[in-house]
């Protein structure tokens, strides 16, 4: 067999640590043959590909970003690298002259929702599903997510030293435009006094009467974390949406920090690193038996996978009822 | 409601984030006095404690170790701090003239043991897994693992240098006496080409075979990471064995390193604070709930309990058929 | 003696662990009392002291930010804590009532001008220079400056990842108003192609030009690192400014991130500490050999002191003529 | 020109990075070709090279190790990769008919005194100073030492959480056969409260007295740093032999960690990398000027350079002058 590996949308950590996980296992067990596609869909367009050997994956397990490149090309649309074509069938094209059984599309929600209609067209195809956002539908956690954690909650805990030293309150924009989960694990982790996520709604007074709050009891600063995607006036960035707020609510002196494309960068936690070799080693053997048209998923701690077209066009969402908002809310952290 | 806190046997990052979660949910949410208890077990038998204000809750989310001390104190065992004395009568007395409606105990395989037998006595006990060796079983992981996991891939990613420099193979003995958790997982994360572990016997051809099979396909270098509990000729340890073993059986130039004591040590990872943190309030909801007698843990991604005398006694072990084992033979990493 | 301790102007890496190197030299060594005050210059205006002892210097040594707390006050302008009031004469006052020998002033330009009035008055005044930006005259370098440095290496390693793998212009934006130290460190340790600094003027053209020459020579990406306190149209911060301006320069697609307040929080790195501590130290020998009016100095490797009439007021900046700037630009990296 | 580069002995952080600065300057601004030499010393005798291109050079900044490889091949001993052969003799042959007009040798002491010992037979030699360990003379410091300082302190501060919740001695050993300068940065930046160096004799009395004192003082808890080339019974290894005698001499319970190979691996710190930039460039400047026979060194600030015949066989050692050792005894250190 001879299968294709592509990887499409923003970068994360732990996408080289999967294709090295496919590539492994489909060169060393199944003795697959594997073309490594160039810059996402936008390289099966324009037949950009190289053939991987077992040597081409040395250092990639910890390495960031994506050594196969990538781009926002999106074949059903009709922008992008080429136009006037149909792109789908000039696809269908490409594949049957480079001779691949199979196309591993590494992606997000919008790479999820293309790898479905080329499925539908009748291309073999198996996804990865990967975001630091964690808002792919059909897995619980998605590599890159744990990574994107760590640094945010990095960054949090410096911020307690500028907070406590001036008696500041400190907020802090992280990703997340619809989903709030960097907010949420990142504020719980790193001791967050306020999370506000775009699936909560928020009220600045409970907001600021938790931080008076914190100062009668002598505590007299405190760490607000928000996800970028919180409703705001529609003109400001969260960050400083709420830094002004809670400055005019309570008349404490509020700083705020965007922490921004350094959330997805890097090396991959040990977490995302053994995430990605699974799932890359399980995208392989779906290939193995034939299952096409499949993504991968994380359930609980198995990788399984879910069918394409239940998957595509949705999004995992933060719930009131999720774990660490009632742990938090239980122990006087401020939602909204 | 008046409850007892304390910490026993070896220390892990998150102990102190788990008396924050089971603190702040019992203080501010249900109301309760909190009362640490120093030193473990010992701090029942002398009444050394002390009684916690949300003040003293400060800095604890990351900080390392335990701020109530720990002890290797068998309450159920002659020696000890107090001797000639039935132990178990005078903690009874003693928690009886504290006050203390309940005992939460957060500890490992024989801190689980000596919760069981207590709560067996009639004495009101919640218990917490803590181990960084994530052997305990009824939970999937316990905090302190992804912790101690994290550290140990940083330096097997730094072995990597110095391997790949002098074309060595370099050994490395990671913590694990009778479950290799650690090891597997820090092994699969950093890279490992050789993979040693309690539960799995290994044939020492069979490493000589991979490593000689990598050096003809241009890597002269390899990883070799063990767990400390694996099978050796007994008066060496894991790590010299293995190291010499290989150098007989290849030719090549190994050397060792033991990691040690900093595996348990420092900030614990967002992971373990979170997993710290919502362990840590559900044992407060279990106490409020009068569910005693029982273990918190942690299934797939839900936080639940499992009644202690279930748990007491028993070990989590890897087995050959755990994803991550599986998923390496297939890539070709040697585990034995 | 009795001395008093305080810390003011913005938080940095290292001041907890110059406390430290302070009070345990005066205490251990001298026999001093040391009395902490809180808040900096506005303390020794209410009269708001703590008295140190051994077991408060614990944990300090990697403890981010200050412990006594900082603030803005500027005891020779009107505005302030207390007004309406001879603040300079209240401080005289309160000196002498506190009993306090001598006063070590911990802080950047502004602290050092403040101390050297308050010694021009006659109190007794020992200056140690903190700075994340490193722009005090007649010190190489001050605490703070490497850690601040570290933070945004490690920020710049990780845009890498997206810059490559987007094929993007990455801008990155550090501190430094009027000192580009920081951008020049961390531009070089990072890996910038572009580095700018107030210091040094920039013509874009030169800018987009060096872009255009990666591209052609196979690297369609590159990584530009901005001082804040460069110039723009005024109306932009300096990264999106330059990031628009790249834009249109070379139609390459620019993503701008602002580093912001995490540069200065966190436990300072092992060369911090040590000068922190070597600083702090040096302070106490000063005092006790009643040499006043002076601020302690690292010049080469040597630990000194400069008189606090010649610091005061003066700015360190970086010159064209700087080994770093020299080297840069025979490797091809442009600054400007 | 064209000029060869070889890296030999132990690898460090910063190799790379100095790889990278002699070739960006030497490639971009003077227009010379480089070559380079694979295996240290050993790829002259086998003349085992590759032509070097700008391209070569990405990502070397940050890579721990040396891309050359390295090896302890020595020309002027019997032993090694040839025999038999005046190899002093069959090197000038190869650099001759490889056409190379200097050789640039990165390495330790050893490495030094080759490269002294070539230069005497009138080959064009510029040397660059690698060692964690600190002790080359003439130079201040070497790149590679503030990494592996950085690696020891953050191992320091992670058993400090193990030392205070089991009220033990902990007794780590870092690298140092003959100079203790990595204990001494380390254990100063670590606190802590013993530090042992093979320069300065200790007293085991004293150093028992030091930890009893701190348990009189509420502090049952101690940090024992010690060079592995102290003075021990000559059977055990330095953290053990000391471990033991602390157990004997204070009846503390004490645990001993032997650091090992994870100080000399991974990426450099920003220092690092920009003094083996700064390092690297003065390397192709001699060159350029023709100034052979010369090592680089760090004095103060400035990079310069000093005749090898001066520096090869000598040591840098620390002093009981030295400013830390003077400021950490008055602090109430322990040095022995």
């Amino acid at each position: 067999m001879r299968i294709g590996i592509l990887t499409s949308g923003g970068d994360c950590p732990g996408i080289n640590a999967t294709i090295r996980g496919v590539c492994k296992t489909a060169i060393n067990h199944y003795g697959m043959e594997v073309i490594g596609i160039h810059s996402g869909f936008q390289g099966l367009l324009t037949k950009d590909v190289e053939s991987f050997t077992d040597k081409s994956l040395s250092g990639l397990l910890n390495l960031g970003g994506t050594m196969l490149g990538t781009s926002r090309e999106k074949p059903f649309k009709k922008h992008g690298v080429v136009s006037d074509v149909d792109k789908p069938a000039l696809i269908e094209k490409n594949v049957k002259e480079l001779g691949l059984d199979c196309i591993v599309c590494i992606g997000g929600n919008g790479t999820q929702k293309t790898a479905a209609k080329l499925a539908a067209r009748g291309l073999n195809i198996v996804s990865v599903p990967k975001t630091i956002d964690n808002d792919i539908w059909g897995t619980d956690f998605s590599f890159g997510f744990d990574s994107a954690v760590s640094i945010a909650t990095d960054a949090i805990d410096r911020l307690h030293s500028t907070a406590s030293s001036h008696k500041r309150v400190m907020v802090i924009e992280v990703m997340g435009h619809k989903a709030g989960w960097i907010a949420l694990y990142s504020g719980m982790a790193g001791g967050g006094d306020v999370i506000l996520i775009p699936e909560l709604s928020y009220n600045i007074h409970n907001i600021g009467d938790t931080i008076l709050n914190r100062l009668k009891r002598g505590k007299p600063y405190s760490i607000v974390v928000v996800a970028e995607g919180i409703q705001t006036d529609g003109r400001k960035r969260a960050a400083e949406y709420i830094a002004q707020e809670i400055e005019y609510e309570t008349g404490i002196e509020t700083r705020e920090t965007v922490l921004g494309y350094i959330q997805r960068g890097g090396s991959p936690t040990p977490f995302d690193r053994n995430l990605s070799t699974r799932m890359g080693g399980h995208a392989t053997e779906l290939i193995a038996g034939a299952r096409f048209g499949r993504m991968v998923t994380l359930k609980g701690n198995e990788i399984s996978s879910a069918p394409l077209e239940e998957i595509a066009g949705k999004l995992k969402l933060v719930t009131e009822e999720h774990d660490l908002v009632v742990q938090g809310k239980r122990m006087g952290i401020c939602f909204g």
